[in-house]
């Protein structure tokens, strides 16, 4: 066994733990926060709850809630002019993954200048970070707790993955009672992609003991409670759990990275204005096609965690259980099937194929691949 | 479900990742630091691999390696003396609970001053500590991840137990390789102490599914790997399980705390020079007999986690074979049985009984418990 790391933040987990935003900024020395979130969020009520900490606190704030869908390089900027031009000293993503890997984003040039284009890649921020409080809104992207930032490099319209100890952010603040102003297609969308961090982790050249843990119990909690969470917007029970399967998937897939589904998914999702869960939802059972060669015990290990009974079978045949599995969840809570649904356009796929292929997460896909096969998985997809 | 708290500080796992220390060191701002161990680790010649990796890196340091079983509050005294004679700005513990316990007091007293004393209980320390760096030697305290110090008040002849955030260490390392040193009564009397943390844990009033999984994980491992543990100083594969098996009991008892186990095992570890291991072992079946009462179930868990086929059984009936379990494998590993077989005194048991009502690991015991129920206990351990 090679020797592995293992790092995540401090977790404020629980209904209610939201209220505890501004008191963990002051906790970390803060006096003057950026609060960086999207207009849905903001329009389902959740900044004002964050502004009203912060105030009872006596922390000074600015907010900054123009982040998109596959946040932007343009947006990290004005966010990080808004940062430096209030003076702030700490930074609170509220939201899903785009407004949090804007704020993490934002924390980078905040201390370290530049443009965003410049910390591309794994290991690139040099000077330590202001502290970062994160509150997720959509039990999906896992940025709350990971290493990770994606942002979309506008010019040459590629989601550009930066990876980096420091983008773990100080404490991440998880309230399941944030998912129950979430719609069914994003709750569905948000819970195939916990499903994705989980399974690419889980079969990931990088996983350890510790990450397998995590990995293991998150995509046993979205095989019990995903379809539930879609079908009710107040069933606490399932909320809960896909928090909590949110939460472990993130710890997984931040210590053991990700794998093609991931590098496929930002490559589609630099030029469409796509959620990052339906692009994924569709890729998962295709990727798991091709990996299933590299690692039958894990996929088999899989249709254990997700309740099926594989006694009698090969690894093979029970990692094809696994894969039909997923095909029918996917078909249950209503993502979408192909990328042609979604307005992908075939004659982009040669060119996206080769972008998939120079993705960061493509280096712990546990089976190797070429672009011609990742071309071929696209195909097939579309 | 309450708002519940986890942390945990970067962990650094395998085999040869003792070799790091040095640059770990340097990467939280050290520049001369003090060396906290005792004899044996000394001996077995793992403090000179600490030394070499520190001056690999041109750290300055300095040696304390006077820490003796159930570490004392006069070593910690001189261990903080050493730290400031010597103008140290971070702190490494090399060795088994004992070792890092008196690092972490150390480090207390370091930018708090004061007497180890006053630092007693829950959230007393003001001040942030030095940077902390913990290399556990024997697969059983948990201490390089966990909130606690346990240090024993010499005066009073009892373990005062210190519980707060900032002894959660900066970076724990974790290598396998330093459990080939350790003889068969020291794997089998750690080995046991892992168990009682995972068990405790798991049934503790504060456990929640983060504290859970690893729980379920430890208590899993020590099944499996204890006795062949036990059995061959160089059996790599039950080294680095029983290693991962500590690691993560230690994540589960940190976040979830302890219970009546430890709370009645300080008492005795307070008057007796004896191996927290070995009273643990003696405890734990007599505490599990009482506590079963409070949650069938989860005792019936641990009965799967340790590979046994329930089926047809009620919670109390397989939460009884948990316990026969134990019995078992302490009976196997060859750790004590009884109080009395090591030295510990009937007429001192109603004193203990008081002093273990006291403790800070008692509040989150599953069942309530009086001074007599205390002593019934003791006495049937007698």
């Amino acid at each position: 066994m090679n020797i592995h790391k293992f790092v995540m933040p401090e977790v404020i987990f629980g209904n209610g733990s939201i209220h505890q935003v501004g008191e963990s900024c002051l906790r970390l020395g803060a006096t003057n926060v950026l609060i960086v979130s999207d207009p849905g969020v903001t329009e389902a009520g959740w900044l004002d709850v964050v502004i009203k900490s912060c105030r009872q606190v006596g922390l000074k704030y600015t907010t900054f809630c123009d982040v998109t869908i596959n946040p932007k390089d343009e947006e990290v900027k004005k966010g990080c002019e808004a940062y430096l031009e209030n003076e702030c000293d700490a930074i609170i993503g509220i939201g899903g993954g785009s407004s949090i890997d804007a704020a993490k984003a934002v924390a980078i040039l905040a201390t370290n200048g530049g443009q965003i284009h410049e910390y591309e890649g794994v290991d690139k921020i040099q000077l330590p970070l202001p502290p970062q409080v994160m509150v997720p809104t959509t039990a999906g992207s896992g940025s709350e707790v990971s290493q990770f930032s994606v942002i979309v490099n506008t010019k040459e319209k590629k989601k550009m993955t930066i990876i980096s100890r420091s983008l773990i952010p100080d404490i991440a603040i998880i309230d399941p009672e944030t998912l129950s102003t979430k719609s069914a297609h994003l709750t569905a969308s948000t819970g195939l992609d916990v499903l994705t961090h989980g399974i690419e982790a889980y079969v990931s050249l990088a996983a350890t003991p510790l990450t397998d843990v995590q990995a293991q119990n998150a995509i046993s909690l979205v095989g019990k409670y995903l379809r539930p969470s879609v079908a009710s917007k107040i069933n606490q029970e399932a909320k809960t759990n896909m928090a909590m399967a949110s939460l472990q998937a993130g710890l997984a897939f931040s210590n053991a990275i990700l794998g093609a589904v991931h590098a496929m998914s930002h490559a589609v999702g630099g030029r469409y204005p796509l959620l990052h869960g339906d692009i994924n939802s569709i890729l998962l059972p295709h990727v798991m096609e091709f990996n299933l060669l590299a690692n039958p015990k894990k996929f088999a290990d899989i249709a254990c965690f997700l309740g099926m009974d594989t006694r009698g079978m090969s690894y093979m045949e029970a990692g094809r259980k696994t894969i039909e599995y997923v095909k029918q969840l996917a078909e249950d809570i209503g993502v979408p099937q192909r990328l042609s649904d979604i307005g992908v356009k075939q004659e982009e796929i040669r060119k996206m194929s080769l972008v998939a292929f120079h993705d960061a997460c493509m280096i712990t896909n546990p089976r190797d691949i070429t672009v011609e096969e990742i071309e071929g998985i696209f195909r097939k997809a579309w």
